[in-house]
């Protein structure tokens, strides 16, 4: 979850792609910004069709000049490194000393990253973490200052997990390493999954008293059958690669001595398949449950906005600290 | 399939929650029970409404007192040993000397006791059998009675599979042995479902000229693959309890001699996370097609309900019994 | 794909059930044939009507003379070998010499002969292939006529998938080799799949700038998962028969020497099961799917119309051949 002020976002102004967005917005009529630090109002269904008609967003020509700046500001991410190179746009998650754990600011980041790979030249993107982890998921320090949290505050997220539902391209996760929440269960929206062996998989939402969120709870039963969703989901197992492979969560294992060659020599192929036709066919496959994965985001982040601040979450989540503490 | 009249059930009055439920639909303006001993009238969309509608039901004071007589009355079912412990309200089949076998007695108690363990102070709700059996399955004598029955007669099938299908908790099977039949599609529903090495999965339907029910007409395709499913609910095949597993209708296999011991361990630990919180997560992954399960439910109730009283039907099943008293 | 005008068929007039169903049609009031020779101008909620109605259809008076005829002239199709026995009715796709690919002339028969089997007496429907293929797919030789196509061309092959769609009795296919394409793709309608472990499933779609189509958008990922049916559909992987049936597309594989007689002595066994108990159990299963495959084949017919003419795609299909004609 991500749990700063969308306002943040906006006070950015025209610096990146979610600005522009969010002031793209504004010309077509929506009140976006109650003032200059209050949150976003987003009503539901605005927020639904933004992500729906963000294709036609992006190719506006105010859109098209931040993203060309974006393109040469690969190295301005604080959180990310973006590159571009084989046809694939590669997206890597660089928080090493956090374990890529998935802050506010990255989270806005990523959205940024993705609706640029969204419109480049490439044919299919990638989503890495730098050194040993994938993502350790969500920052819980950003848990702790829920107190000040409003309604809009889950909005960046609901963004954030609308984009990998309307991605228009391939997408490809390779799982460098342990991968924990966010990181896993947006794993869920992706079309490959190519894992190392270390990987691991591991959603302890109910040991925090926090919930599913990322369509998983849609697509987690839907792709490993209710009784391992059901582990996962309700009762925090943890998965090794191998077991979220036969899960079907996971593609494909590699071994980890060779996981990175074999990976990028398998993409580099296919990145040189026609660029239109697997556009496309990755569109036509979504488009099946497009409506639906709109649908339960939505709920998803209803639950989370109304019960992510009750007594039991933030008990759980204190007694979290207080037991890495004594480690 | 229950296959006796619905009127029994209202007869015993406020005996039990099945009873009340029906009195209470009363007052909501439908008409119930036509008279002393007449079958119900419930029509399909009141019949969808009354399922959708329980947890207003359940918490309604009058419904409160009847649950609270039921729990000092946990042994005054004759089919089921019903007991509350460490979060864990476990249902047991009890009809040992007729391998569990699904009486019309045992629906009417099984739907009185997931009312009842719904609203208890329970986390988790778990289904087991008395013995070396988990279920036969439904008891067949029931189905020689076929006769007499009436439209009405569907009734408490459909009311029973509805309460799985709308339980607020965690519902985890313990597989202790042969599943049969009724015993066997229910599984569809559960969270998680364990089994011992020993058990067995069979659905006689087609061999019986009957028809799939507990929605595993959905259920068991979206599960095991249409396939698998093909070949158990037209093709009557047997699954052993790792063939079951490989199929994800079991979520994981245990050594017969340390079934017990290994699941309950797991269980009790799972029984100590935040009530409310894995009870919403529950309620968040059910919703997303509990619309589609009530529809699956009563499409394959209307099926019987045409299709039982054929004379291919009762030409398959008078063989069976003939096949039974030849060994 | 089927390339060809179905004016063709038309023009055959009563010769087939086919013919007969776009006469039928007709008679219903649509306008279906524009000419002596022109293509057939069905609008897509037409073409939706007519696969749902077609059980009307063919208990038609007019249609059961035809299927009569066609009883009788089983040896009359030039591309498959149709027999019925032992409850059994068995399509072989019958053009060895040329991997018994699929072409026009064989799609149109393969409708005819769907149709048929749907009405006669038989318990269970089978579709094999002659030799040592399957089906190596379409006859891509239909691919280089595609300069005259217009849009009425998809609605032959339109047709074809929507047979498998409704087809009301359990349908099986016994894939005895490779299988290419839409000889893959259509597996996912079938209710049960056993294949020799020497088979293969390859459906090389993006790499001749073509789309998925059998339903295959849809049927993939929910029997795959997103990741395998990814790797297939959108990156041109072939499975082995164990591959195959590990990811559900098959239900079970054979050793070679003795796949013949082990599926037949089994499906022998299952045809003796009741006929009307087995076929209406298999449609409550589909009915629950039923509108959501009519709907993703139209859309796929859709982006394959749209699509197939594109430079991308003929640039493909040429280079293809080129490298054929080297080797």
């Amino acid at each position: 979850m991500l749990l700063r002020y969308w306002g943040k976002i906006l006070q950015r102004g025209g610096r990146n792609a979610v600005g522009q967005e969010a002031a793209g917005s504004t010309s077509q009529g929506r009140h976006v910004n109650d003032g200059p630090v209050g949150p976003v109002s987003l009503r539901k269904s605005n927020m639904k069709k933004a992500a729906i008609y963000v294709p036609n967003l992006v190719t506006s020509e105010t859109l098209k000049q931040v993203c060309a700046q974006h393109r040469s500001s690969h190295l301005k991410y604080e959180t990310l490194v973006v590159t571009t190179e084989d046809n694939i746009t590669t997206i890597r998650m660089n928080r090493p000393q956090k374990k890529n754990a998935v802050s506010s600011t990255m989270t806005d980041e990523l959205i940024a990253a993705l609706e640029e790979a969204a419109t480049d030249d490439s044919v299919l993107t990638v989503l890495t973490g730098t050194s040993d982890y994938f993502t350790s998921g969500s920052d819980l320090t950003n848990a702790l200052e829920r107190k000040e949290q409003s309604r809009a505050n889950i909005n960046p997220f609901r963004i954030f997990v609308k984009k990998f539902i309307d991605f228009p391209k391939p997408l490809i996760a390779v799982v460098n390493g342990p991968a924990i929440g966010i990181g896993v269960t947006i794993l869920g929206l992706f079309d490959v999954v190519y894992a190392t062996e270390r990987a691991t998989f591991l959603t302890p939402f109910t040991k925090l008293a926090i919930y599913p969120e990322g369509c998983s709870s849609y697509t987690f039963p839907k792709i490993m059958g209710p009784g391992m969703a059901a582990e996962m989901l309700l009762f925090n197992k943890k998965l090794t690669a191998h077991e979220a492979c036969n899960a079907r969560l996971v593609t494909e294992v590699f071994p980890d001595d060779r996981f990175q060659s074999e990976v990028w020599t398998r993409l580099k192929a296919y990145a040189k398949l026609p660029k239109n036709c697997i556009a496309a066919s990755k569109q036509l496959i979504r488009d099946v449950e497009r409506e639906k994965l709109h649908d339960v985001c939505d709920k998803e982040c209803e639950l989370i906005d109304k019960r992510t601040n009750s007594k039991e979450s933030s008990d759980a989540i204190k007694n979290f600290f207080k037991n890495k503490a004594k480690l």
